[in-house]
């Protein structure tokens, strides 16, 4: 039955987190965490865990708080709007991955906080296709494996406890012979280099240079990790599409504010039509990229095929907030791209998170595989 | 709680309506009644009202089947995928308005199919607002009221049993001094003119010269009735953009088949990227113009205020059939703006319903409103 | 030396040509062509001859005026404003190739008025590639040659005196191979079938079933039609390019005068802020339009490499016409769509424009291909 | 006469610029006087100077090249494909004003490139109306004038040796009463702080705390210096869309040039169909940006009216520059927001002029009034 409302209870917990947020993540709070090598606040990241934001979606069985994808999505919304850098959806995303592969017992520790796991999936094709994971997985003869390549791309990938990487433990350029493994941050042979960019959000390029791992570093299958890779990357990307939707009311939200403030000659700026106009397409945007991102997570939270909507997803989300971010700007002047003034997060992160995780074409080419096309 | 999906009986419902409007409402049905003046089937309107359609979201105690009008939102999608001209939408929008004013008399006519209802709101100035309201009705001697003036592009307006019209009551521009009364098609003093138009949508101009109607042709409360009309005109809306999404799902739908049929030099169209890609944007926003409009139908029949969420569902729907159609004809090259292949019906039928019902600009506007612009 | 204006005799002639226009094809006029099997005004077409059009870009010693290519471009804008089907592109396109092709004697019945001469190279793939071309043209034994095949879409194809049309002399798929032979309309064998299209230009579907031709037939070398055709279709699109302007520039002045009339509460339409914008976003894109076709007719009368140019100026003024129609009917509101009122004309000719003549994904191709990739 | 290529002296006086740009101006300079307070390379300008780019739009009697704006037009157009951080546009804006003015004693020194002036036109309301005009110009017992007031977003306003200020020496809000004077930009009681951007661009606050003015300082007519101002703003604006369409025209370069040398599985990304098209569709913008801006460069120079040429240009070149940009990041994925990479100077600079010098939608604004709205 069509439901487009929260629970109270979700209600609850988005009015909670976005006080905490709002008290906790000042933009001064995010301008240090840009500045700083890590790429993300670790107290904060403790106080996350122990509002049971990292339990939410685990089940009871694992520690977890029983809730639903959905509860994620609509803390990441809540991300979205702080601009908040966090390994969150990443590290829920990669966690739901453990658990379906029976690795319950690093679960406690995801939702204790201790432990930061994220996908290490991109290589030099970004494309999310088969033929682009060649980083070589070569089984050792102590029943191990020895790793050796590049991922890049890798969001919180110089900062993680632990990266879940994709490789091929066979050859050829086909979905079978993929598989997934765990290894540690620091583990032996594995260099790992933060790379600057114009979004502020903290990327790595991992070289694994004969990195050892543990026979039961295995996730899922031996050969069959794709579909295994495939889910993990659209829970993070349903989740990214709610964060981007986020950011999108936020941009809208901020805007709003200023023109209804702002003054010209006695009359406030929200009183002329043209303004008018610029926010309530501003509204449609987010309304868009909101319906979207839930579609998606609750797509993929029921189970059902989801490439098609996970991907319309993330094209509505850059989409709208890159257009929203366009419109802010405009509708602020010269004082939007200011550094000091706040909307600059979120026109970098818009731009940065329309190319992360596959570019518009990409996701245009799964949709139209989903097509039949 | 999130819930993107249609309950089993309501997929049972759309299966069984799409295979008789594909058996029933061949593209030759309606390019007949294109060219007829009534604007619609009798033959099939009653077949429609045998299936329960009309009944569907009137409730039990009304002759009803007491379904929501999401389920009539779900017909309204396959009426947009069949591109068929009947007042389903308008009958159902003024009959529930009839129903919220204790007229239940009149359902069991409506359910059974016998009376067509339709609003009659839009004057000179299109806008849906309360200034634009101007059609005098005056209280009689006698007890019932004199009606003066012209309504202009009413859907169904000249074939209509009964116009459910707005009117001034009272002198002044404000909303309150609004009434709405039920005027029969055939009353005397009532012009009825059907307008020629590019759309192949039936639309009337009304010319009221002192007709009268009884005192219990009130709908609603005496000057009070700009709430009652904008309640009706949101139901109508909102089905208007399901109506818009169900026919941008086909275009999109029958543009896929194309260009897995076409072959060039032995190569499927369907092959080329570019097809590809416009093909994926255009499910992009099929799916966008879906979800606005389920949010919209939605919104409506919980009851909440929904002049946001339907002008967003109007404003989206319109721009997603233009862009589909656009695209479409892209792809079909010149046969698509032939007279005998069928995609020329729904592109007339966007550009119509982008205007109909408020412009894009006028929903903008009401979406400003009610962001406190 | 860059220079934008046309000269004083330029502007008298464009003067003149839209006072001619403006009394001589009123729109009455327009609505009894398309309503007519021969799809232009054979009366019309005469006085246009008088007034040296059809003269402008010949050479005097061909009988012509002396003008340039960029006056016949001059006089398709003031074509496009008037929405006036007539073949003058493809005769001056045609034309200026059999000039070329020293096939002299036919100018002069050109320039009188006398011979209509339009180019037909569209088959079942449209899109303008060697490897759509063919339609079979074998050698007779009496030295002439025999034509078998299809031709689509071809404008005033049913009506023309003279067909310039291209075919295969030479097997396979490359530029090589292709020649180009003039064909009289009523040739034996021919068949013409006028196609019915929502856009109101006529067009025709030609079947050629062994239709007999004289050796002199051939313009330009045996197997070398290629670029001929090319050079042909590149002035016909700058052209094209060029009516598409006009029209889009006539669009905005009709709207621009609409909302200066309209008074709404005492306030005129043309008063709101949004309206405002509206109009001039349409004034931008006219500008636009205007620009590249002129840029397209200069490098094509240049004698430059204009693929680039040409295919760029299409793609602006199929972009052009279509959102400043599209802008305009929400700027009419539901009076823009009426069959009585003049906006018809242009929206239904900016469809069919946008896909006649090579499809805006199409002329992408073009330019990728001019930017070596 | 209609023509749109530049004359051989002009295409080598671009090739000259374009290597001692590429030769003089690296993108490791550009960084630097990003990260420096200046905001411009003052070896560099004397460079220029010495090239004679000063000279250029002067006549020969001011000691200048007798060249004229469409050659400063063609150099702003390489300053923009080399992301150049200088104030060129704005002396040769503010030098041409001088001159009209008959201040000829200072265009020696501008030419010699000892001498950077700069418009400070911009204050609370960034809109270029009179309304807007408010900086108190109050005629001293001197006979010289006292600055009291404020200018913001004054581009490279803390550098330039003389400010050509824009203030009220008569009340109200009319173009009648403001005045130019030119303030050293050491005058006491005048404070310059630059201000942080996202663009890269010198921007400025000036504070003007009773800043002292000689009698001379005066430039055009007392109470009569808007249609001066107008005239010079539409000078820099018309060479800002220059500079712009010159961005756009290397985003377009350095992309394709990026698509071809890229490749994955043994295929250039050129050769992808949706590559193409997105390229194709860049080069459309870079076009169209580039004739829009020849437009108003020509105009300006023809000194016809010339406000509709110049925002339509700016309007232009904002669009295309913006689409451009996002097209290339798209088609670059990750490594287009690397900080290392030189895309990331034009998406910076893309966003800072689209607001700059007035927004789209001011300029839609003057278009408008340009239309007679």
């Amino acid at each position: 039955m069509i439901d487009l409302g929260f629970s109270p209870a979700q209600e609850m917990l988005r009015e909670s987190a976005r006080g905490f947020l709002a008290k906790e993540a000042p933009k001064s709070l995010v301008r240090r965490i840009e500045a700083e090598h890590l790429g993300y606040s670790e107290p904060l990241w403790h106080q996350m865990a122990g509002l049971g934001w990292l339990a939410l979606p685990f089940p009871e069985s694992a520690g977890g708080a029983d809730g639903t994808l959905i509860d994620a999505g609509l803390l990441a919304e809540e991300l979205g709007r702080a601009a908040l850098p966090s390994p969150y959806i990443h590290t829920v995303a990669a966690g739901l991955t453990l658990l379906d592969a029976g690795k319950t017992g690093l679960i406690e520790d995801i939702i204790s906080g201790a432990l930061i796991v994220v996908p290490a999936f991109t290589e030099a094709d970004p494309r999310p296709i088969p033929q682009a994971v060649n980083l070589a997985i070569v089984p050792a003869s102590s029943g191990g494996f020895t790793l050796s390549g590049l991922k890049r791309f890798v969001e919180y990938g110089h900062a993680a406890h632990l990266l879940l990487c994709s490789g091929r433990t066979d050859g050829g350029d086909s979905e079978r012979g993929i598989s997934l493994l765990l290894v540690p941050g620091d583990a032996a042979g594995l260099e790992r280099r933060a790379l600057a960019t114009t979004g502020g959000d903290p990327l790595a390029e991992l070289a694994f240079n004969g990195v050892a791992a543990q026979a039961d570093a295995l996730v899922g299958e031996l050969d069959g990790g794709w579909s295994v890779a495939g889910k993990t990357l659209n829970r993070m990307l349903a989740l990214r599409a709610a964060e981007m939707a986020g950011g999108t009311r936020h941009v809208l939200e901020m805007t709003v504010n200023y023109v209804k403030m702002r003054v010209q000659f006695g009359r406030a700026l929200a009183s002329f039509q043209a303004v008018q106009h610029l926010c309530a397409d501003m509204a449609t945007m987010a309304d868009g990229a909101e319906l979207a991102a839930r579609q998606a997570v609750w797509t993929v939270e029921q189970g059902l095929p989801s490439d098609h909507e996970v991907s319309v997803a993330k094209v509505f989300a850059a989409q709208a907030y890159r257009a929203a971010t366009v419109n802010a700007v405009q509708l602020h002047g010269g004082i939007g791209y200011m550094q000091e003034y706040d909307l600059q997060f979120y026109y970098r992160r818009a731009r940065a998170e329309e190319v992360l995780l596959g570019t518009s074409a990409d996701h245009l080419e799964r949709v139209a595989i989903a097509l039949g096309l």
